[in-house]
């Protein structure tokens, strides 16, 4: 029985010419992983549930998918039991396995599992797919691509100088130009919260001045008094409703606001020693820039917190982030592990590149040269020249059939081949260039030379 | 509460080493596909259900990891059918997707989906992991990759002439020797079975004459005789028995087995035209040979049947396999879509390269300097010289911490660095080779160079 295909909501397929121009990010974000020491893994698309359940919050656990256990599940459910379980209880004892949600939950289980054969710190970067039973919408999707590196086993800060660094010379090689990176410190928000007075109300603060720029600064005073922090709490951060500047200057604000609180100046410390050594390092494009409304992963994050903005001519937000977190493996038994890293957004980026028109033309794979097939005879005698063509890297494809000449070349034109050889003997070939019409004979022994 | 991390049965995590040396076996692959004219794509790691379950018979619908339904999926199945149904059923109701477990369904999914936008004839590859809930054992996993490249819209036999070529080319690259592409035709057996007057047998003739290596001669005489296939016929593929010699020997001795076939002497002249082609074109590595036992997929190959034998010296069998559709679409209601197409077993072929230590020295991505820390003026000292190098594409550190020297040389070590810095100012750095302890000062100006 014929059925209409189609595939699920919020998956997708890839083209070819889809496939190589993420292969093409790919690959400019594995050399530079790469050139800076970062090594790849990769771990099981699922893990045991009860490895990712529970690391997500609730909604995590609700979007995780989950996989069905083999045979007969039902077995091991008792008829009674069936009659009163909730879907819930129900899942626990029919799937034992869930498609990974992220990739940084299953490093840390790869690095508890594995930590006697891991040399520390350990730089690593995971390509892969994850799974999340989101609503699909514009830019969201339910299966999609994170592309992480991160590093465990040292509090150094010159791996977060390292990942600035790795930000901009994945951008920069991507000829991505005006890419803002911003940076944060948990600390200074846990500060600012401690000096106003409004330590356990820290995330309802910065929840309010992360909207600064949407709602204005009465709007955010307006928020913050409603989630009942004091009048006297908003003077005192009175600076930053309007915080700009240099980041010297911006440090120089935050110094003052927090000198009374300990942590806080752990952060200026941090944030200081980070901006000044990128700062002396040098960016090759993109621009740095502290933005104390950055709380992305405040959950997790207990020191930096990064976010890339994409150039501000086209309107698609963050491109990636990360952040340090003081105890990545704890969850699985491996204390004290403090580690830091960031993710590229794969996807956005492949929207932005594709706006601003940066894919390079080469990035298409397509073939080079087509030969036009005459018959059995003429066939032979162009695969030989096919055939030694391949060995120079040279994509050349014999048209399989000797079709009407005209289906032929519209099938070059179709397929975006640029080359196309119309006869050929053993010394000479007529060749066409189909994007000028251009046609010459050339000699088989220049013809690779000709075609590169 | 800490867990005991571990992975669900029959899946892997790869490390760095790991993930190198797979990747330089696709790098491989997908070079040679994209020389020969195949361009990638990638479909969603799940699919419809119904686009998968009945594809692969009633063991392949068991061995389908299932997913299920996200939300409160017992909304659906009303109480009273609780009570009654089995998982079976339950199945259909509680899950709508399951994991592809091949490439082909979703590729022969993706034609028919996307037809309009194709250019066919369309030659596509797809290097992406299958899952099957198998039991695992050595060599066999549940999550593994295919990679395939498969050619629809064609009948040309210069495709199936290609494919061998694309075999020689892969594995000569790979530097493995002595691999054997055997092929046969589903014609010649089924023209066997027609000249014995067996042709409802063909599968137990087939699988009888598969054995013919394990239990000679008497022993598969004696099975077919147990089908029920004649003493009589026995007698007519006496030379099947004895089926030695040249393509051309084995050519004539079927010529002369199938004259009153049609259909057997048509897969005669097919092995011929691809047998004396790729003869004529010549092969870099691989032998070529006509194997009449070969019956691999015979419940879906209509033509030409390949499959690739590891060299005799490591005992690994069979690496890669394939074969002609003529029907690859109709299943999804795309009707007369002949296709061919091979595929390569990434995990055996790893097996086999590293058994024969074949694996260049270059796959590994390690780091190739390390400069040592002494505090933080030497460390941007060298983060200087560090972000130079990177811009050169050369992999280079920083130890993170002004740890002790001993521990930074053994992480040198221990991680397989080459180099280590010892010291460095803006001209001159004191640069230890790890492997033979030679200790020497290097202009910065020249420190790349040294490197390479």
């Amino acid at each position: 029985m014929a059925q209409k295909p189609s595939i699920p909501k919020g998956t997708r397929d890839f083209s070819p010419i889809e496939v190589s121009k993420r292969n093409y990010i790919i690959a400019v974000m594995r050399k530079h992983f790469e050139n800076y020491g970062y090594q790849p893994i990769e771990t099981p698309s699922f893990e045991n549930s009860d490895t990712l359940m529970g690391k997500y919050g609730e909604e995590g656990d609700r979007l995780i998918f989950k996989i069905l256990n083999s045979g007969d599940y039902l077995d091991k459910v008792p008829f009674e039991e069936l009659q009163t379980i909730n879907y819930k209880q129900l899942t626990g004892k029919i799937s034992e396995k869930a498609l990974r949600y992220d990739l940084t939950v299953p490093f840390a289980r790869y690095v508890v599992q594995h930590q006697n054969e891991i040399e520390f710190p350990f730089k690593r970067y995971q390509i892969q797919p994850v799974w999340r039973a989101d609503r699909p919408q514009k830019g969201r999707f339910r299966e999609f691509y994170q592309c992480d590196a991160d590093v465990v086993g040292s509090t150094s800060l010159w791996q977060e100088v390292e990942l600035v660094q790795l930000y901009d010379a994945v951008f920069a090689d991507l000829g991505l130009k005006g890419v803002t990176i911003k940076i944060n410190n948990r600390k200074i928000l846990s500060g600012i919260a401690e000096v106003i007075g409004a330590s356990d109300k820290l995330i309802d603060f910065t929840v309010a001045l992360d909207k600064l720029d949407k709602i204005g600064e009465e709007g955010v005073k307006k928020e913050m008094l409603e989630k009942g922090i004091s009048e006297t709490a908003l003077e005192k951060v009175q600076p930053l409703f309007n915080f700009t500047g240099t980041i010297d200057e911006k440090l120089a604000k935050l110094s003052a606001l927090l000198s009374n609180s300990n942590e806080g100046m752990k952060g200026v410390e941090e944030l200081r020693f980070i901006c000044d050594n990128v700062s002396k390092l040098g960016l090759q494009q993109a621009n740095l820039d502290l933005d104390v409304t950055l709380a992305r992963g405040l959950n997790y994050y207990t020191g930096a917190i990064f976010e890339v903005s994409a150039p501000k001519e086209v309107a698609m937000g963050s491109i990636g982030g990360g952040g340090r977190y003081d105890d990545l493996t704890g969850i699985f038994g491996l204390k004290s592990m403090s580690g830091v890293g960031i993710s590229f957004g794969l996807d956005r980026i492949y929207l932005v590149l594709e706006e601003l028109n940066l894919f390079p033309e080469t990035v298409s794979n397509t073939t080079q040269v087509l030969f036009l097939n005459y018959g059995e005879k003429e066939a032979f005698q162009a695969m030989k020249i096919i055939t030694a063509l391949r060995k120079e890297n040279i994509k050349a494809e014999l048209y399989p059939d000797p079709a009407k000449m005209d289906k032929q070349f519209k099938h070059a034109e179709r397929r975006g081949i640029k080359y196309v050889v119309k006869e050929t003997n053993d010394s000479i070939c007529v060749l066409k260039n189909l994007q000028n019409g251009e046609q010459k004979e050339v000699s088989i022994l220049e013809l690779s030379s000709s075609l590169k």
